[in-house]
């Protein structure tokens, strides 16, 4: 195997703000991990740039293969995690400029931008090559095909057509 | 050490019917882990009974640190689980009595008896003597302290008080 | 790579007995590993069902690579496991159904059904897509080619032709 | 934590001849493990000297936790492992001064001194600070208290007086 | 135990300038691992924010125990690694603002600030949360006490009072 | 996969000594790895001989991916490694024919022979198939192509013509 430098970099220009307006919740994440540096083969990391518009959020997901730690690069963050059951204790916080915050390995976590004039970006590092990400609201609602909404009306507690109509506008999000 | 056999036992009483209305979605899950019997620590794997009332269901959920594998042992399972970003595939499956599933680690999966009535039960396995266990609907909606009616709605894209009511309803479970 | 649900099912008629008198020790072990469920791959987890004639065992054996956690579906099972030297303390126990009984990895261990009347049938998890098995027995006398009489004799203490006479019988065992 | 070297180092006399009538199988394993050199404390490996009378052996075990790599010091080794079910296939080399052999993780081996004149010595490195090891005649026959010869009487197909009398025979070498 | 969102919080100032002038290299690591952050014990990530003066270095090093990802925020840096024996081939890039850069686990490498007038900074991540580093110069001839001057003058190919120069500035370097 | 006894074999001849003249520097280590014997192959483990002139050494350097344990089979040796920033504190150690001493993964060790007269020898094992060795000096003075001297003499505080005359002579060096 001839070992080059190229397979350990990638210009990826995560000094650029990226476009919040490709999602309604108002963030973009750009992760850079074993896809896009072939170099990272087994090595256990990854890292990524979070974009966030005024009142922007990175909503509700998981990594299913690893812990985060992030840092506030610019403006103001309201994050939070929540334990396993039975406690399912919400843990938050706001986060300035250069503080850092850690969320576990496959614990359901968020980032929301509280500022409803500014941006704010943060750098965030997963302890896996190729740590995953399941967003819970087009996860639960939005997959393909459906999740029946028997299903999801049983476990939400809510009526049939609530679940069709919660699906109908994430399954819309996902066609954009 | 004086290591001795109580150590790798426990009478569960795994082939006892379980009391399903302990909880809205008409399950029950029993698990065997570290917490039950100590000489499983560090070994990787824990043991769980699961009880379903007819139309019964172990609403979504995820494993943090554990893959299952599922056997059903009475009646019938509609089962399923969704790949991460950005597929979302949704595979699913009905599973009769002897049939073997799979489910990944840290990904969002479920369980429903779609027989209305006839109760079902299932035996699984963990890859993990704490495997931990993230109910959506109990985290997102349930959780203690509640997390902010803005971050869900915006997740969700549905208005503040729709995000108050699943919450006071989860709530009040909660305290049952 | 287009995943689909059937990489992660099996229709293993786990409910349905086997023939345990295809062993001259009166026991059959049903495997579902990553041979038989390729969605299992790199997943750590794998799951049987064992049954047991009347009087018939699970012969001594190890898994080189998984600890194994059983519960009694059917009957009673009298079990047991040996630790290392130089104690060889040996921890047994009279399973009952329901019970749940843990065997930690690379450890000899066996399960007997003392009923001389009934069946007793268990389903046991371990912690490896690919535990492997060593039954202690088939591996000393009745590996291919043979294990030097010598070498047996004098680890068992015993006269060389009692050895012969002991793989003269596995040998035919395994031709079966 | 004040770390000294001592912490990692023993004056194990690792060049000097142990004595081989010990055990009646006519060898002597000296092993430097975690609990004799702490430093070793998560590191994942340990050494050992194993000497071998004329004729003697170290007879049929499995290191749980474990690969081995092991050299011929001295004089002449026959060496052999066994494969897992269903093949049982039996591997074997004979091992001059200088050569190398490898016991993969949990598998059975031995070593066997085929000379009747002279000693033979090895060094052996294991993949464990706590490798562990199941002698297989000890444990089945020599453990503490002795496994039920119903069990063992099955499992070698054997009348249950012979198994009687390998037992005593180990219960007897276990008070030495 | 009581968890609580200061278990995994740092009020670290990443976003402030360190001051280069604490080495003589021009360099300036801060490390935010477990012993900052309690709540990343076990999770095998942490994170650094490297300063650059103007031609400043974060001198050869290695990390025994982590690989290192790294992204530029502000300036240009020239970075390298060494692969390992026997090709010893040297891998280098001059990363851009926003450019990505991986050190894989446990090889040398550094990174220097070219531009004689501006500051740089970098963003790192580590796949430990307890990575370690070894600074080569530091190690080789600043250790305490000091490597014998035989050792070293055999090992570099170069007299025993140019190995005992090296070392004495380093030593006044390690009081400082 | 038809596996065969010569899979977990090599002739390797370790008790040969080797021609310490191939290194300026007096020593000569023969590795038996994963490339060496296909059967090691995820097993994690390795062997070494290594061969030292009188006042021969093995020079200061580290393994990326694995702890050593090695004995003294024949002459005496001085030991020592360092341990990682900030204490950067030396430990050593005189090693006597049969001694033990173990250099825990990836921190900087090295290994001289003090006799004038007399050679030495050690077995060494590491906890990796494919340890990997990276000697400092030919790591940050021989590697392919040169790092710049700009590099080396802000980290080693030397003028540029020392590094360069430095790496003149690691590079005649590795021509040989």
């Amino acid at each position: 195997m001839d070992v080059k430098a190229e397979d350990f970099f990638l210009a990826a220009k995560l000094d650029m703000p990226r476009d919040t307006k490709v999602s309604k919740v108002g963030s973009n994440v750009t992760l850079i991990n074993v896809m896009r540096i072939p170099g990272l083969n087994t090595l256990g990391i990854s890292l990524a740039r979070i974009d966030y518009a005024p009142l922007g959020e990175n909503p509700p997901h998981t990594h299913p293969r690893a812990t985060e730690i992030l840092t506030v690069l610019e403006g103001t963050l309201y994050v939070g995690f929540v334990t396993s059951n039975p406690e399912n204790k919400f843990l938050s916080k706001v986060l300035n400029k250069g503080d850092v915050f850690v969320f576990p390995e496959g614990l359901i976590h968020f980032q929301l931008n509280p500022n409803p004039h500014k941006p704010a970006v943060a750098i965030a590092a997963l302890s896996s090559q190729n740590p995953g990400a399941i967003t819970i609201a087009n996860t639960v609602f939005g997959s393909k095909p459906a999740i029946s909404d028997e299903v999801l009306a049983n476990a939400f507690q809510v009526e049939k057509k609530t679940v069709d109509w919660l699906q109908a506008q994430f399954w819309e999000d996902n066609q954009n």
